[in-house]
C-alpha cells in the first residue's frame, strides 16, 4: 500500500453502503497513517449523522483517487465528473461495474460494498473498530434491506454477527435506520394507503401521492424513499404502480413488478428503467392516464 | 430422553417463533424415533403453509407434554389448558417463565425461542435439515423482526449464517413473511394508522385494533403479526402501546418500548414479558385503560 494523499470518492445521491464505504476506508487508511479524505454530495438525512459527525475533514492535494461502491463514471456527482478518469482503485460490489480504474476489486457476490472494505481494511492491517465497524455495518444493513433482500448471504450474517461482538451497536443502528419514522412519514403512509386502489381482479395496484399531501404531512422528499414498493407487496398483486404529482402538475409514474416487464410498460409513456422497477411522467388527467395504463399492462398480461 | 408419545404445546395466538418451534421440535424428535405431535389454536395466515403443509399429525393419547415459547400456562389456548399442570418440560426464552413445568430450559438470552430449540436437536443428536431449518428461521426471523429488534444478537445471526449454509431458502422465507402482505394486512394497517394517538409530547403512541376491524378487513389473528410495533417506530415516541379488542371484550395490550421497561409497566396490569417487549390483558372502559396507562408509563418516565 504505498499510496497516500488519497481522495475517496463515491456515487451521486449517496446511500447508506456508499457513505458507510467511504467512511469505514477513510477512517482504515488513517490508522495506517494515510492522508485521507472522503467526498460525497447532497444534503443525508439525520440518521446519517452518527458516522459523519465522528468524521473530521482533512485538506490537501489529492493524489491518488479511490472508489467506492461506484460502479461507472457516469454515476460521480458533478463535482467530482472531474476525477474520473484518474481513479487508481475501484472497490466495488456491481457485476456492472465498467472497469473505468487502474486497479479493480470487484466482488459481485457481496451483497454490499461495505463487507468487501471490511476485508481490504484488515487486509492491510486495519483494526475494525467499533466506529468503523458502525459504518460497514450500516452499509451491509441498508443495503440487503436488513438481511430481507435476496442479496443477503450467509458472509452478510457472518459479517454482522463478528461487527456486534467487536462493540457495534447494531442495535442502535437499527433503530435509527429501520425502526424509527419520521412523523411526516407515518401521516403519508396512512394517506397514500388510503388512496390504494385495485382493478384487474387485485393484479394491479395503484397508489397516489399528490402535492396536497405532501404539503398536508410536510414530507420531504426523502421522507417518501420506498413507498414505491408498497402496492407491489400486496399478495396476488402483478403490477404496483404509483402516481406521484409533480410541482408542474405532472404525473411521475413508478410501475414495479413480479413477473411482467416494468421498463417495457414505460417504454409506452416514454419512460424506461429495470427489468421489475422502472419509471415514466404524464401529463394529463390521472383517470384517463390509469385507463391508458391498465390497457398496457393487460397487453403485457396476455403477451 | 426416556420421553414418548409426545405432545408439544404453544402459546395462544401462536406467532412464527411458536409455530416454527413446535415444528422443528417435533420434527426433530421425530427423526429420533418418537411418536409426537404439535399442536396449536387458530387459523395461521397462508405464508405459514410453506411449514405446515410439510406436518403430519399423528394421533395418539400423549403421555409427556413439552411447551415451547411459552412463559406461562395462563397464556395456553382454551383446549390445551387441561395440560396447563402437566407440562414436563418447557422450552423458553422469556425472562418471566413462570417454572410451571417439572423441568425448564430458559435462555432469556435468545432472541427466539427456536434458537434455543436448534440447539436442543443438535444436542440429542438431531439433523437440522432444510425443513427444520426453515422452522428456525421463520421463528428467530419473526421473532427478530428480521434481525432489526434491539433482542437481535450476534448468535441470532450465526445461526443465520449457519442455515442458510444448510440449505435453507432464507431469500423465500424473507419474501413470504417479510416482503408480501396479505390484502387484509394492508387494509388493517390502513385503519391502524387511522386509530393512532399521541400523547406526552408524542412520547407516547396509542393503536387500537377493534373487533370490528378485523371483521370489517376479514383479517386472521396472524395477519396482525407485527402491527404492535408500529407506535414505537414513531419518531420520538418512547413507549408504543397497542390495545387489541377480544372476543370477550377485554383489550389485549402489547406494550413496546425504547428505554423504559415495558415489563414492568405491564406488571401493574398483572402482565409480563420482556424489557422492552410486553403484554397484559384488561377489561373495563378503553378510555379508562388508556388514562391509567399514560398515569403508570409516566411514573416510569421519571422514575
Amino acid at each position: 500500500m504505498e499510496m497516500d494523499r488519497i481522495l475517496i470518492l463515491t456515487h451521486n445521491l449517496p446511500d447508506g453502503d456508499a457513505i458507510g464505504s467511504a467512511l469505514a476506508l477513510t477512517t482504515g487508511l488513517r490508522q495506517k497513517g494515510k492522508t485521507v479524505r472522503a467526498t460525497w454530495s447532497g444534503e443525508l438525512s439525520s440518521c446519517y449523522s452518527i458516522l459523519t459527525d465522528a468524521y473530521e475533514e482533512e485538506d490537501f492535494e489529492p493524489e491518488h483517487i479511490i472508489s467506492v461502491d461506484l460502479a461507472g463514471v457516469h454515476l460521480l456527482p458533478a463535482d467530482t465528473k472531474k476525477y474520473g478518469e484518474m481513479i487508481d482503485l475501484a472497490i466495488d460490489h456491481h457485476g456492472t461495474n465498467t472497469g473505468f480504474a487502474k486497479e479493480s476489486l470487484v466482488v459481485a457476490r457481496s451483497a454490499s460494498c461495505a463487507e468487501i472494505i471490511m476485508d481490504v481494511i484488515e487486509e492491510f492491517g486495519g483494526t475494525i473498530t467499533p466506529y468503523i465497524g458502525s459504518c460497514i455495518y450500516v452499509g451491509l444493513s441498508t443495503d440487503t434491506g436488513c438481511f430481507r433482500f435476496n442479496n443477503t448471504t450467509p458472509e452478510s450474517h457472518m459479517r454482522a454477527a463478528r461487527l456486534a461482538m467487536l462493540g457495534v451497536d447494531i442495535s442502535n443502528l437499527n433503530q435509527l435506520f429501520f425502526e424509527q419514522k419520521a412523523r411526516a412519514r407515518i401521516e403519508i403512509e396512512r394517506l397514500v394507503l388510503d388512496s390504494m386502489e385495485f382493478t384487474e381482479e387485485g393484479k394491479i395496484c395503484f397508489i397516489t401521492i399528490t402535492r396536497e399531501m405532501m404539503d398536508k404531512t410536510g414530507c420531504l422528499e426523502s421522507d417518501i424513499e420506498g413507498l414505491a414498493s408498497i402496492p407491489r407487496s400486496v399478495e396476488g398483486v402483478e403490477a404496483g404502480i404509483t402516481f406521484r404529482e409533480r410541482p408542474n402538475g405532472n404525473w411521475k409514474i413508478s410501475v414495479r413488478t413480479k413477473y411482467l416487464n416494468a421498463a417495457k410498460i414505460c417504454s409506452y409513456f416514454g419512460g424506461g428503467g429495470h427489468t421489475f422497477a422502472a419509471g415514466c411522467e404524464c401529463s394529463g388527467d390521472l383517470f384517463d392516464i390509469k385507463v391508458a395504463m391498465i390497457d398496457i399492462i393487460k397487453r403485457e398480461m396476455n403477451a
